[in-house]
């Protein structure tokens, strides 16, 4: 059993040694360090990495630290909802999202045409733009395609972004597939509406892509989860373990909490009465909010497997 | 300004009456006083009532209340995930759901073919058969239209089911949209999966049926939302009405604080800043489990109008 | 096992019978529905009953609610910190606090000298006239004793007051005692503080205190203990009965989850470990705001023990 | 205003790099980043910082960290609870706690004599062993002295202490107070009970340490607070700046939300309506376990400072 240590500040510090001292600390530090050391043997096992996460996070800045892992093959599944895909879009065309409180002034940010997530702002402007720029993409697809499945079509939109911190141009060029159970919940949705209007015979076939989803991975496969977040990013890639046998490793990151039964707040544990992570898997649900939490995680990971040669270009 | 007053108990004690002293007592009282009376505003006003809520809620008996309210007339248009409409069919088809503990054994749990959610559990078998039960639903439907949007496929479930108290059987005998932005997302997806492997030209168009939500209110018409949990149901209403000019009225319940940035917590004053709430709106946000603020808040607002005469058969 | 239930709406529907309902709904309803019968067990077993909770819920209505308690012979020790105290004197002299929202401009509060908690306000002038009374108060209590336990100190001021829906008025008349295990910390600190520098030979004995603590129940009486939020008031009643024997029955609503390790989010299973709660004790924690928890499990519990004939007056 | 950037792994990654990322990512990340800032801020100010947290945070490894912080010069006054002191005297004693699992068999570890708090474990047989240590100081002690201040108290314990990474050490050395408003919430107090039991001249002053806290500050003095956690030890340390002025520079870290009206989860905007913490004071809270985020916010602090010279022996 590991005690606990005194931490300690060493001028200078390296973030990997600050998270080993984190997991012989205590509570989520704990935590934590139990994440990155299973981040760590999904790798080295070469399992299969389902990564999801809300769209809020793709506002972040956590989006650039998604296109690099990406880049070095840390990820050969992503699940997000729409709202990432189109603010992923938005940056890599140019837009600028700012930084403001938790408690600005709402009505009048209304009156600046600034639209508020937590503490971060998106403009209407940036909105107005995206709306061109995704018109366009969508007539050139249509032209080569009239039934598409939604990882299709992001895939399609990545290699007409030129941004190499883009979540959608580092999946396009390294063949990662985006999966997007709900790709109308958004502005992407008006605008494949409207497209729709002047194209009735341009579909998108969300149930193909269910099949997509079903044979990207396989029983025999070793497979890993990084669910951050909840919502239907997550439910939808443990769902699609259930019938390929469950996940062998899983770290679930959530400011939630299980005690109302929600998906966003369902453990590890939890899972394992679905089948959906095997009863002998590693698992380790973090309580906390992700964008701290996982970068902490990920690149104690990254260093270690670094160190190992086990990641692209890494 | 309203003053803190002193709760009591009287032998005997009615809902409507202990709401009333909550309302005067603190906290998170106070805000689920003022969310009954937003609702009791909303129905008084002739609002359109969007109510949203996520699947674990249907897992729960809110189903009931849920399928009561619509028949009452309180409801104009649902939005939900999928895995509460899977659970309303499994309901009304005769299986039951078991309660536990938040802590009970998963790895048992599963050797039994129990799936836990929360402190609830859906067993595989009710599964199983639910799968028999769709199959043959898709069937029919598919005999009458190849191309179908999800609000329609729900309205012909609902009406071929035979439980009062179920949400798809009340919403299709009143009129009442049932909107659900991720079908696939669940074992409802499985099961339009191996569907369409044998009838490829089944089409569930998932844009068409975001016309129908955008159309099924309008800029002049006063609009309410009542939305339960978050996530993309939560999402998907208030995006709608964005183009709408907003809500009017809004309760927002939630067990999610704001400081994630996530959709699940984002509250009603986050939503002026989009216009998706307008900004002198009636609206109010109450942070706690929804299975017991909800129906504390909707039943003394029932009370009051049913006093008013202003609602169905109430 | 028990099964989930339809949860519906009666016109006139009564408190008891909705939380009844609310025990088959699911998530915190049903721990909700555990802890009102953890509630009428206790009682009927003829435990005696701790009850413990926060400064800020004396601030709420429920003050009044926990002096008719005691007056219902449902509450045997209490045990709070000294916020309470001076909140329910100053509510005993004729103080009125307000009703706000957790958003007001803290800034514009506190040029009108108001001042804060949660969405409730609480006056500088009511503060001012506090010191008043407990001055006087001081005055007279060392005339009759020098040396004083904050337990007999809170007792003499009860008896000094005049109103029923006071709790330490009740306390002092019901014989119950109430524990203070940090009586300095707040503004009657501040005022004992002043009483010392001109009475050097007054002293407030804690550790005395806590030995009448220690003996205001023994190894062999049957214990419950009721504990509302978290702080030294829920730690402190714990510790008393580890060397007695540990409670029999538990029940803990707290709006802190257990994920930090913090004695305000540690639930009734790690009391086990402790011997805090007895391993085969009835218990349960229900995560939640007290407000509207507390008084519905208790208020439930008080119809079915009223009926039973267990509750004083009742 | 400033713009979401996207954060980056780079090889070998400090964690001053890494805290400077977080700032523009997103989120509590930015809030991170702004607590960090303002520790710079009070500390160039020469501000006095006082530094609250709660008994668990002491039985973590950050019981090291904060030991360390008074070496450092980076904390002027120090109030906690009295489990946390209890737990730097066992490991100062050579007493050593365990790590486990937030979901751990309770009644097995009650059979192995093991405590839990969260995810850490204190054996019986360390209280055992602090009950002979502690009766022994409290023995010489009372030689010394009769009525005795709970500061004085920590202070000569300190000083009989013989391990650098203890709190009580550290403080002692450097004269650094310890307040602890509620020194008989814990074993502790049973101990100091005993001892009276038999030396009934022996008091600890609780109303003159109060007196200490007002007088170790003053109105013209620069203050700040770094709180981690909520309770008494917060609560008393911005009482006390209330006569002196309030605070200049406020940094709370809490897994606590304001939504219960709780001191754990007051904010500080909330403390200005009181004037606890002044109205143009830099002042930031944040939301999480304080065992990941105050190191982060912390130790990036201590960097800049130990380049700017600022810190003693850093």
């Amino acid at each position: 059993m590991d005690i606990v240590k005194d931490l300690k500040w060493k001028k200078g510090i390296k973030l990997d040694r600050f998270v080993a001292g984190l997991a012989n600390t205590g509570y989520q530090g704990v935590e934590l360090g139990r994440a990155s050391e299973v981040i760590v043997k999904m790798k080295r096992d070469k399992a299969k990495i389902f990564m999801t996460f809300t769209s809020n996070m793709v506002t972040s800045g956590l989006r650039g630290f998604f296109a690099q892992l990406i880049k070095l093959g840390m990820v050969d599944v992503i699940i997000t909802t729409v709202g990432g895909i189109e603010e992923d879009i938005m940056r890599a065309t140019g837009e600028k999202f700012m930084i403001t409180s938790f408690n600005a002034d709402d009505v009048e940010l209304y009156e600046k045409g600034m639209n508020r997530i937590g503490n971060l702002l998106v403009s209407n402007d940036s909105y107005a733009r995206f709306e061109d720029t995704l018109t366009k993409m969508l007539g050139e697809i249509y032209k080569k395609k009239k039934r598409i499945k939604p990882s299709e079509l992001f895939r399609e939109i990545g290699l007409m972004l030129n941004d190499k911190d883009s979540l959608l141009y580092q999946a396009a060029h390294n063949n990662v597939p985006i999966f997007c159970p709900a790709i109308t919940d958004g502005a992407f949705g008006f605008h494949l509406f409207f497209f729709q209007q002047n194209h009735d015979d341009f579909i998108v076939d969300i149930v193909k892509d269910f099949s997509d989803m079903l044979t990207c991975t396989s029983y025999d496969e070793r497979k890993g989860i990084i669910a951050l977040g909840g919502g239907v990013s997550k439910h939808y890639a443990i769902l699609i373990t259930l019938i390929n046998g469950g996940f062998d490793y899983g770290v679930y990151i959530t400011s939630q909490t299980p005690y109302d039964g929600s998906m966003s707040g369902a453990t590890t544990d939890e899972a394992k009465s679905w089948g959906k992570i095997k009863d002998n898997a590693d698992a380790v649900t973090v309580i906390g909010d992700a964008t701290v939490y996982f970068p902490l995680a990920m690149m104690r990971a990254l260093e270690v497997l670094s160190r190992e040669g086990l990641i692209k270009n890494g």
